[in-house]
């Protein structure tokens, strides 16, 4: 006997249909003697409609009244849930965020989890019975309805996992496991069986899309085991665990890539102390994140090119910020370029193993493919190189690092 | 400064243009010094569309997820309205049943309300803000969400008009009042300034549908002041009050009709104690309604025939369920017949003329239409007539008790 929590995305509830096959995967895993509670999305585009009525309404809203609206998507799917499992003789019963009660900060539409309360819930798991829990949502310290973002149904999950101590998190989403690379693009991607957290989270950051990067900090701090696997198929998805229970480590796990990225240059910066201070700090007091820098002395040695990545939805207000600064910066030129992409190696290995970036940067010298931008962590190295580039990059570093399907 | 609850059903709230509409409705009382409470139903078809999902994922459902399920329908809408009205810079904030809260019993989709606290939304009114509560909904005793059933929401906004001490409760609606007759049927219908509780008590139980009878029945017996009127034009509708401010007191406010009755005859039942006990028992304990009753001796004196009418929906059972007991009860055949009307005449001023009846029987019979059940009430006239003579009878009725406009 052991105890679950199971999450389905919003794909997974997407019709009456599905929900129905949701149902069956529960019995089986209640059949299997196990206590289980699930977590729930809205529907498919159900999100996207509540949120497109609140923009419709007010472009400006307040969060509050904001949450209360979208949070109803998951109401719906709940209720839906538990009636399916209710059809086919196992017992379950619907929990929303404030019943549960889920408590959060009172940060409306991000808000953070704070306790999850588990004293009503967890007595229904041990008599048996199904707990259906609405996904993304929680109740503030002001009594109201709060979401924790888009995505949030990961970190319901995994934090309901935490909180009632269940022996894993599996989380049923449309594509079958975390993968060596995007199989669209790299055909001899394979699936992994295990990741670390670090790795997992790194993937989460860089761009792959099975996890949000919330729900994997958190499993990681509270050691929960999650399974990112198919609701769709029968296969064993991904696990994600704690190093140690990864025997055989390979040097690098994944592959990534993220367009999301936009890049821009400042040339011919006075070379003096303080400059990139006040760079950084400027976009910093108007909210946009930089992530890659790198800065080359110029070709007469008496000044600098910084260049740095942003978010590609914040370019054009970081573009406006740093040209309100000029005068005051002190710079030739703004240069910014969109069509770039950030591709990255991930693996706890890199630790041990030298020549990580030798082996990178060889391969995609090979393919003449030129780095713009480095950036590196313990156990990944990111690059920033020409859009065009993409894919012949990730072929080339997924062969390079041994990880083509055999 | 008075205080007052706006209520807005489906079609008031069925887009967005309508909902800013709403918002401009309730700015112009706030803007005249009122403390404003509103009160909205879904959008229209919203519950509609939820009860479906949930009959296609089990046609015999567990009422306390039902309720979770349709329930999100006034969530969003209160939601939505509150957005709408800071908008346009009135402060407003949504109300859920539970954060009300707004008590009722455990009688999911059909529950009762017991307690109102008003303490938390009083305050705010108190402070100018618009209080914008999700109709229909309430929570019960085991801290889930129920529903009052369809139309609830008129009573959630009478109930919650006589919890805070509303100086008036106005139902917004897609009709401007209370008529004497459906304008649909007779021409010379003409809206009505005043009604009594008594007489819209009478008037929603015989099948207008412009305020459901629960509604009517808090508001009387909390002695709310209702105001029907129209969310599509600035008309003053329909007040309903107590019967002292009326002064001028027609005998007959209003002549209705309701084709949602059938008709059973029992021929020849024996003609001994009890046997009309056992008909109705057997009916009663079949969750079978009987409205009306009449009993004729057969032309040999030594058995009756038993006439009365039951809800049509409700026929087939009720056929059933007599079928059944025939030997038992003692009849010699069943006849049913679907193809009935019942047509009603209201009025407190009937209580103090006499001949109503009377004028209501030659104006029928002038027409030639015959009369086959008749049940009467202090203030009501409710004859069974052949479906096909509908609107014949409620234009000469209209006509014999000096309705028509003009």
């Amino acid at each position: 006997m052991a105890r679950l929590v199971l999450k389905f995305g919003g794909t997974s509830v997407g019709d009456i249909d599905r929900i129905r096959n949701v149902a069956e995967r529960v019995k089986r895993e209640v059949d299997a003697g196990h206590e289980v509670a699930v977590v729930v999305s809205a529907m498919a585009g159900e999100t996207d409609r509540l949120d497109s009525l609140v923009r419709r309404v007010a472009p400006l809203h307040d969060a509050r009244e904001y949450d209360s609206v979208v949070a109803s998507g998951e109401q719906v799917t709940a209720g839906l849930t538990a009636l399916a499992l209710q059809e086919i003789g196992v017992s379950a019963r619907s929990w929303l965020g404030w019943q549960i009660p889920l408590r959060t900060n009172d940060a409306h539409s991000a808000a953070r989890i704070q306790k999850i309360e588990t004293e009503l819930l967890g007595a229904r798991l041990t008599q048996g019975q199904v707990a259906v829990c609405a996904g993304f949502q929680g109740i503030g310290p002001d009594n109201r309805i709060t979401t924790l973002g888009r995505g949030g149904s990961d970190t319901s999950a995994v934090a309901l996992a935490a909180a009632i101590g269940a022996d894993r998190c599996d989380i049923y989403t449309d594509v079958d496991g975390v993968y060596t690379a995007d199989p669209r693009i790299v055909t001899q991607a394979r699936k992994l069986d295990k990741i670390t957290y670090e790795e997992m989270l790194e993937l989460a950051s860089l761009g792959a899309k099975v996890l949000q990067t919330r729900s994997v900090e958190m499993a990681m701090k509270h050691r929960v085991r999650v399974q990112v696997r198919s609701s769709f198929s029968d296969l064993p998805g991904t696990l994600v665990v704690d190093e140690d229970e990864i025997v055989e480590q390979q040097v690098v796990s994944g592959v990534t890539y993220s367009r999301n990225e936009a890049k821009i240059t400042l040339r011919r910066v006075e070379d003096q102390p303080g400059i990139a201070a006040n760079v950084f700090g400027v976009l910093a007091d108007n909210h946009v994140n930089v992530d890659m820098i790198v800065q080359n002395i110029s070709e007469d040695g008496r000044a600098t090119d910084l260049t740095f990545t942003v978010l590609r939805p914040d370019l054009d207000k970081a573009v406006r910020v740093l040209e309100a600064v000029k005068g005051e910066v002190g710079y030739d030129a703004l240069v910014s370029d969109s069509n770039v992409v950030k591709v990255s190696i991930v693996g706890v290995g890199m630790r041990s193993y030298a020549g990580v970036a030798k082996t990178m940067f060889s391969a995609l010298a090979e393919k003449n493919i030129n780095i713009q931008v480095i950036s590196t962590s313990e156990i990944k190295i990111s690059v920033l190189i020409a859009g065009e580039y993409t894919e012949l990059a990730l072929r080339a570093l997924h062969t390079a690092f041994d990880l083509d399907a055999g």
